[in-house]
Order: structure tokens, then sequence, then C-alpha cells
């Protein structure tokens, strides 16, 4: 089945909002096996929402429209759409008795602006909400089902969940299976090229294969019937047997909470000594809830004299070596797992720019370490990116050498 | 000037990556006096393209579509715009060079998918990409101009930032008077109900007031016609007098660039001692380049036992009052002084959540102290959100609480 979505607002159109309704919707009617055909957002007024609604009609059966509901004057939603059902606006008893308790017990008055939320169209299906004021509205325009909700997330949300049940019941949907599995340390053409072969199968399998890049990761989802539930595990056992340094986990799974997880099965604890990513590599550890259990701290050594002084590397290994070398990041992730009591200890040295670079060691040159109960290990980057840009890519790529180390993906008798 | 922006790709669609493109592309183009009349997501599909782009043209001048650019099998933006454009794609010798030395500098093989990142429109102005291997492409068909970006945020960015002179000058566009006023520890509707008259007068004087909100913080943001100049400088000046507690800077000045830019005109250093904020606090300072002059290092002191070892806070500071308390959160940043050997050091200690909260100390209950040569000063916060909020906010009330220390803002005598 095919929908499209409408959001009205003319706070999206100036970038004042940024639309995550539409992408929420869309997860969710994927997940019932109703895909989008196009995702739109036109003004506040009437003809952009008319003629939306009549183009979009012509190759979808369903439309979803959010936004444009409140009690403020410029939302008119709910008016054009009752227009274009030829329906009329009534009072609903039950819904203004609702709303006026809500009131009540907010202690704000009640104004002649709230009371409209309580007229509604007469022969459309009401949707309640029961997390705000405007109702959700179903109306059937000839073959077509139109649907009006309210912008606020939260109440949109509430009302797409009590009618997914409703929409796979009325329009006998069949079941779609997804999975996504994430990699990382390899580009996406990278990966391209190596998994020709698996996605001309998929093809011809009726299962697709999209890439979903960011900053050093690149994520594929596998899309088919849920007849190709298996098809599709199978391939993902096969990418994992192939790739098991660069995947790191399925679905939303993310680096950190890998690692966290493993450490927890290991009981074994972390910090982190950084330079060039300035605590961004701790800050990303902790983002993970309870992952006090595991991670200890870190010293964030941006000045030389901290990496002596706090963490113990020693002044001739800097003077000789310099900051951003084999030897210095060495010594930040072997004393710092004695420094922070830890077993495992990540270590980052780096140019991140945009000054600082040489001929020798560029802008985006990285040494990463990991300290581990059997030695250091330590690995050589460029990046070659912004500032921003080389300290995530130094982030994600810190944490995946950990979860290498601790998996021992890494050693040779594997 | 009317435009509309197209978002290719099914993974917008399907819900995967929320069109974040789109606003930002939003918010330029209304600085410069273009106003979208449509934001429109399709798939990677021919015709959904075509479609798009014949029925946009009949309403606007200028259509931007990011997304489908990449090396991979499912873009195919750049073919079905060129053939759209009655061009033909040849080999663009000096971009191939740039893209083979870039792969050459990465130590990643050059494969022929990147190769057809080199192939492009003859007749197209192409718009060159210094973050990425995918160029822009600026088509003219008819009256309409059609420019074809990378959906790469990142990359569409800097392309973006390149086209803005160039559209004013093309396009002969009005010149428009925008500023913007950055507050922080003050929210929005506190804010709207201070500046009520404000507004008012604003309103008469045919300029307009934005509220541009984020976690923490609130942008405001004056338009005017160029001849306002004067006015909205007025209000400005008026603003930064009545609240100079609450306002960091203006246009697109971070909490972070000020503090650096006060620090480095009293040649003083900084530090961190942090335990909730897990390092996001340094991460956000250390965004700022060049902030190695001012900025010496951290201590993430996690676990309790850290906070003692490392900072040098007392056991019996931790057992008779906690972690989270305004006790071991002044020591955290007098010790962390000295420790780190900075003049100004910043420390928080707080619950970020979702565990650890107790009916005493709840969730979102942060301490954070700043010492400074004179002493130190600390302030106790009540967040009530999630642990990603929690942390965001900590951090950005962290810096203005520095950003006022170092103004001697709190002082009585001011």
């Amino acid at each position: 089945m095919k929908a499209s979505v409408i959001t009205i607002g003319d706070e999206i159109l100036t970038g004042q909002t940024i639309d995550s309704n539409s992408a929420w919707i869309a997860t969710r009617l994927n997940e019932i096996g109703i895909s989008l055909e196009e995702i739109v957002s036109v003004s506040d007024k009437k003809e952009a929402i008319l003629n939306t609604v009549e183009r979009l009609r012509k190759s979808v059966s369903l439309i979803i429209i959010t936004g444009g509901l409140g009690p403020t004057n410029d939302d008119i939603t709910k008016k054009v759409l009752t227009d274009y059902a030829e329906d009329k606006l009534v009072i609903y008893p039950a819904i203004l008795a609702k709303i006026e308790a809500f009131f009540a017990s907010i202690n704000r008055p009640f104004l002649e602006s709230n009371r409209q939320q309580a007229m509604l169209p007469e022969k459309a299906t009401i949707i309640e909400n029961e997390l705000g004021t405007a109702s959700g509205m179903w109306f059937s325009v000839g073959e077509t089902h139109i649907i009006s909700l309210p912008g606020v997330p939260y109440e949109m949300k509430g009302l797409v969940d009590k009618l997914l049940p409703i929409f796979k019941e009325r329009f006998s949907l069949a079941d779609f299976y997804h999975q996504t599995i994430n990699f990382q340390g390899i580009g996406e053409s990278m990966l391209a090229d190596e998994i020709k072969d698996m996605e001309e199968v998929c093809r011809n399998n009726s299962v697709s294969v999209a890439y979903l890049p960011s900053p050093g990761i690149v994520r594929l989802r596998l899309t088919g019937k849920i007849e190709n539930r298996d098809f599709i595990q199978l391939q993902l056992a096969w990418l994992e047997h192939k790739f098991p340094k660069y995947i790191y986990g399925r679905e939303n799974q993310t680096l950190q909470e890998v690692i966290g997880g493993i450490l927890r099965s290991q009981s074994a604890t972390l910090g982190t000594v950084e330079s060039c990513t300035g605590g961004a590599l701790a800050a990303r550890i902790v983002t993970v809830p309870g992952s006090s259990d595991y991670f200890k701290g870190s010293i964030i050594s941006y000045a030389n004299e901290l990496k002596v002084k706090l963490v113990h590397v020693s002044n001739s290994t800097l003077e000789d070596h310099g900051a951003v070398s084999r030897q210095t990041v060495e010594e930040m992730a072997h004393h710092g797992r004695s420094q922070l009591k830890t077993d495992y200890c990540i270590a980052t040295s780096g140019i991140a720019g945009p000054d600082g670079g040489s001929d020798e060691k560029p802008v985006g040159t990285v040494w990463i370490a990991v300290a581990t109960p059997a030695g250091v290990h330590s690995k050589l980057f460029h990046f070659k990116h912004n500032r921003e840009r080389n300290i995530e890519l130094s982030v994600v790529n810190a944490l995946n050498f950990l979860r290498r180390e601790l998996l021992q993906l890494d050693s040779p008798n594997l």
C-alpha cells in the first residue's frame, strides 16, 4: 500500500522547525507495510493544502496530514478539509465536555478558541486525542483516506499508535521484514564493491539493500516480504562472517552500547586518555545509561605538561617523538590504564586542525592506542576533513579499535 | 523570489533519516530573501524526480535538490538531471585528479565508482566540493535554475555557503538586514513575556522577531529591510543592556567561542573536572580551533575513587555530602585548578539519569562550580529531561556560568 505525508506549517518552510514528524510516521507505516511515496511540506494556505491533496490522491490511497489544527487563526486545515470532503462542522458534546474539564484541571480560562476544538466534521471518523485538545479526523473522499492529525509530536504519535492496528485490519496489510547491519571502518564505495554479488542475489530475491552512511559508519538495510525473513538473516550471517572487524551491531545499536555490553560481560573497566578528541570519546561512552558500571573516567591531557604530570608520559618520549607519535600515544594508553586503574584504556593523540599540521604530520594525522591487560596496540589514521569531522572519525575509530581488541579480532591466531 | 527544495532518497521516505538539510537550506535562503513554497522528499526513482521537477518549475524559478549523488547504484540524480537538461556527462580531468589525489592521500584504492564522481554534465555550472567527492551542479532549463547538491549535510552546507553570495548577485535580491542575538539561561516563554513591548515596537516598524530555541539556548532573530538597520541595532543594544547575564553573543557566535575570546584576552587558562557531563564540556570547549591556546585539559572523574586519587577531593567530603553536592563540586573545581595548573576550572557533578536519582536528589540534579583566582562559586540546577538533554543543559549552563565569572557579572558591586 502507498501513502504520502503532508506537513502543514510555515515554521517548516522558513526552517525554524525541522520536520521530524514525517520520519517518525514513515518508520511506523513502513513497519506495517505501508510505504511512502512522498513527504511534502506546504504552507498554511488553503490552495496549497488543496492542490497538494488533489495531486497526491492520483497516486496514493492514504494521505496523512499533520499540523494546522491548533486554536490560532493560522490553523485552517480542519475547515479546508471539511469543505473538501463536503462535510460540515458540528459540535461534538462529549469532546467539548472533555476539553472544558481539561482547562478546569489546569486552572486556565476556557476561551471561545478552545470551544472551536470541539467543532468537528459530522461524517468523518473522529480519533480522540487523549494528550491534547485537537482531535484526529479520518475523511473518506472517494477511494482516498485523508487523515488529519495535530502537529505536536507527542499528540501526533499517540494518535498514530491508535491508527496503526486499524490500518492493518482495514487495509489487509501483509507483514514486511527489515534488518539493518552496522559497519565501521569501511567506506560506502568499498563496501558496495565488496558486496556487489550479494546485492545482485538480493535483487533477484526482491530484497532491497539501502546504504545509510554517517561519518565513519555505514548502516546497511535489507528489506523484503515477511517470507524473505530467512533469506535476509542468511545474508546478514554471511556479512557478519565475512566482515567481523567492521560489523559492530544490528538495528539501532551504537558502538558505545556494544562496547558497554562486552565490558559488562567481561566485568572489565574502561578509561580514556585524550588529546585531540578533547573529551569527545569519553562523552560518547557516557551517552549510554548505566555506563558508570564500567567507565571510570579520563584524563584529557590537551597540554603536554599534563601528559607528563597527570598521565606520566616521559618527557624524553615527548621530546624525541613529539606528542603525535606512536611512542607517546602508547605511553598515554599504558600509563592511563594505571592512573585510572582500569582494565582497558584508549588513548588518542593527533592534529584535528585547522592549524598545527606540518608536512610530516599533516592535519588529520591521528594516533590511537588501546591498552589491554595483555599489552598495548596502536594504529595511525589519516583523516582528511575539518576539525569537527576529524574528531568524530577519531571517536568512532577508537571505539571500534577497542571493540576489536575486546573480542581479540586482530589477534594473529584468529 | 520563490524556491522549492527536493530531497531525494529512500532513507527519508522510510523514516531512517530525518531530513534536517531542508530546514537548514530554508533558513539560509530566507536570510537572503528567498522563500520556500514547498519542501518535498521523493524516492530515488527517475520518474519521481522528473515529475517533481516538472511540477515545481510551474511555480518557482529555483529548485534545490539534495541527495542521490553518492557513488552507489541507487544514486541516480546526476544522470536523470543531466538527461532532463539535455546535457551530457563528460570527464572533468581537474576534478578526477583531485579525487584520485584524495584517495591516494587516505591510502584507499581508487575504484571505478569513484571515477564516476568526475563524470559531470558538460554545460552545467560545476560547484566544486572541497569537503567530498560529489560536486554540486547548476543546470539552467528554460527559466528554471536547478541545483543538485550532495545529501551529506556537511558537504551540502559547504556548497550552499558558496552559492548564497552568487544567488544574491545573480537574482538581484533586495538586501535584507538580519541580526541574531543569543541568550542562555532564560526560557522562550519567559523571554517572550519580558520583551513583549519590544516585539510590539518591532511589529510597528515592520521588523519581524523570530525565536530559535535549542536546549538551554534561545536565539532571537530580528529581520527587516536594510533601512531598518539602525532601528534593529538599537533594539539589540537595549537587549544587551537589559540582559547581560543571559546574552552571550550575536549571530553564530557560540558560548565556547565567546569564552575562548575572553580567556585569550585575559591570557588566562582553563580546565574542567567533570562527573555527570563525562567529557562533554571539554569536548565542547575544544570544538573551537586554536582552543589549545587556553584550554589545558580535564579530569573526567566519573568514578568516586578518581575524584579522590586524581582530583584530591577529600574522602570525608564524599562520605559526608555525597558526590552530587555543593561541597564535592566546589572541591572538584578548587583542586582541579591546582591539579590542571589553570587559572579557571569548571566542575560538574550531577545525576544525568535515567537511573541514580533519589527523592532528595532526583534525576536532573546538577551542581556546577567555577574556580577562579578569587575563589570558588557554585550553583544548583534541576533539569527535568532525559540523559542526553540533561548533559547538554549542564554543558551550556556551565559555559555561561564561566562567562559570567570571567566578566564578573554576578559580582554584587555591578
